[in-house]
């Protein structure tokens, strides 16, 4: 194998495909990537068995050369100094030439880096994914779906199913839960294309895939596609294919978590009450769970406090646009409610309160983006 | 003590009073900021024993008013938290008030915090130092000299008087010295104003102080004056107060260190060799010692040469202006190699070796700027 590629477009590919290669693989060949060149493009494979990453660089691309030589052929080089390798190379074409004997040397300028390789066929092969189960959506769509909801997956093994992303296709709705078992970040979106004859319901996607997902797709209108198989997803763009594997177990039925009447409604502006929140609970991280305490005031008002024994107590009023059912006193861990607040991203939003005791919800004020965000309050009172 | 301040300016203080205060502070009042106010001025103090500072905020400076409302007074307030409630205050004003009993309140806008207080007569008193021993330098200066010099003390109590930088003024000529036993960097100026009836030899200071001193003066051409007692150094601006203790023990002789003259002379552009020399490294970072290769080739030509058993090898020719003197392989510490040619910062630069086994010095082809970089290389052939 020999190519000429220039050097920004290779650096591109290769940092997306690092997101998939584990310095801790027990397997020797995934410690590596996989390069494979022929007459028409380059292809990168990178996987820790849990996701795989293939990034393609066309050999011509909107009357671009990126690809300017090339004598077909593949082999693994080391991954762990090859971004730096490349990053720092002195000029803007690479060659990357494999011998017979899995040698591969690197050439920029008068730089030359000698690798070892590994046997190319030594590598797994990357599945291949029925596309029956396939639907598309805008790439910055899916970003927005995987940012309001993958910050709420569970960090913690005693549940594993909890630590992905529940993906549910049905009448035509995506719908995306993550929950903690003690927030729970929902979001829903009418698809655009007829997807009628197509339903999914226990699709739960590792939270640790999308956030690498997240990392490497840019913000862009184009589509995406999504496919499904019983134990694979795979998201495909024009140069990159993201396969993660699915995890296994049923994950729990969430919507009966969600009050279905309230007993105090707040209205409030939301960036006012996020920063409230972060000047009260500088004095909350002291203690473990970062617990601030809402109260609701006379004339539209409520109240932030914490306390720290040690250090001392922050308070805070704060003005809604309304206060109304029963009077309140809650307790909540701080950092919860603002990634709430974040995901949200509305400039107004309600919060639902069912009593101290209950679980509360905050949505936007505005009802035609169908996310919503539960918190459980703790128990201080 | 009450005051009523502009938060912007008392956030660059506290900032850099932090620098003093650590965490782990075993005497529970150095866990503390002091701050006292009276009708000119606020002073705020930080120390973890080694380093004291003060920082002083004036009522008012070329016509801007800093304090809006001032009532005498003193306290000490746990400095842990504060930088973060200061940063995140809602409004430009700030109202810090201590009652009688040490309850510190913080107020802005809405947002109101309550801070245990300690009492400030428990505070250690800040040495008053005699200032016949003074001299001046230009803050921008003082900088450049401790970015030169700095990076190379030892990081190892082994010897504990290599922590820190030697100061030595003398004959009109301040010199600074450090140096880990297998490096040493060195820079000397003439001084502007006349100190010839000041001289000291012994002056080490702590590498750990300098570098949070660097870390709060800005780049000015304003000038800080230095005071040298028996164990102390001060150094002062308008509005700051930086105090640290000096290491004790003798400092080495380390004139003799410094080979009188070379076998090899290497003159080359220093940015391509720091170039070359990180790449060739990224291999070299695979074995403990950071070890690349330089040798000797026709035509002016270097080859800078690294090799991991496990990942490969890097190999790069380099021309230079001029080789004079013997052929030469030799072997060093690529880290210490760009750390010097950066703190040499010329766009030209001399390599003196005297053989494979001995330290080399490099310069800066500007023989202007007496600055010297030494490194001990490393037994390969």
């Amino acid at each position: 194998m020999k190519i000429v590629i220039n050097r920004d477009q290779l650096m591109q590919s290769i940092q997306n495909v690092m997101r998939a290669i584990s310095p801790k693989t027990t397997i020797p060949i995934l410690s590596g990537m996989k390069l494979e060149a022929n007459e028409n493009e380059m292809k990168l494979t990178g996987s820790d068995s849990d996701i795989t990453i293939e990034s393609i660089i066309p050999k011509e691309e909107d009357g671009i050369v990126h690809i300017h030589e090339v004598i077909p052929g593949k082999v693994v080089v080391q991954a762990k100094f090859l971004p730096d390798i490349i990053k720092k190379l002195p000029e803007d074409l690479v060659e990357i030439e494999a011998d017979g004997e899995l040698n591969i040397t690197i050439r920029s300028g008068k730089a030359e880096f000698k690798l070892n390789g590994q046997d190319p066929e030594e590598y797994p092969q990357l599945p291949i994914l029925q596309t029956e189960n396939s639907f598309h959506i805008q790439t910055d769509l899916l970003k927005t779906l995987i940012r309001q909801t993958n910050f709420a997956v569970s960090t913690s093994e005693t549940r594993p199913i909890l630590t992905g992303v529940h993906f549910k296709l049905e009448n035509n709705q995506l719908e995306l839960v993550a929950t903690d078992s003690h927030r729970l970040a929902s979001r829903k979106i009418a698809m655009n294309e007829n997807t009628e004859t197509l339903s999914f319901k226990n699709i739960v996607i590792p939270g640790k895939s999308l956030g690498e997902l997240n990392k490497i797709l840019d913000e862009s209108q184009d589509t995406i596609q999504i496919s499904v198989s019983d134990n694979q997803i795979l998201f495909r763009t024009k140069h990159l294919f993201f396969l993660s594997r699915l995890l296994d177990g049923n994950y729990p039925e969430t919507s009966r978590l969600i009050p279905e009447q309230s007993k105090t409604e707040v209205q409030v502006n939301s960036k006012e009450l996020m920063q409230t929140i972060d000047r009260a609970s500088l004095l909350a991280k002291d203690n473990r769970n970062n617990i601030v305490k809402l109260v609701t005031k006379e004339q539209n008002a409520i109240e932030i406090t914490s306390n720290s024994p040690e250090i001392g107590t922050a308070e805070e009023t704060l003005n809604t646009n309304s206060i109304s059912g029963e009077e309140l006193k809650i307790s909540f861990n701080a950092k919860y409610m603002i990634d709430a607040l974040r995901a949200i991203d509305a400039e107004e939003i309600k919060i639902q309160f069912t009593g101290a005791m209950r679980p509360f919800i905050i949505e936007p004020m505005d009802e035609e983006e169908q996310i919503l965000q539960l918190i459980t309050p703790v128990r201080t009172y």
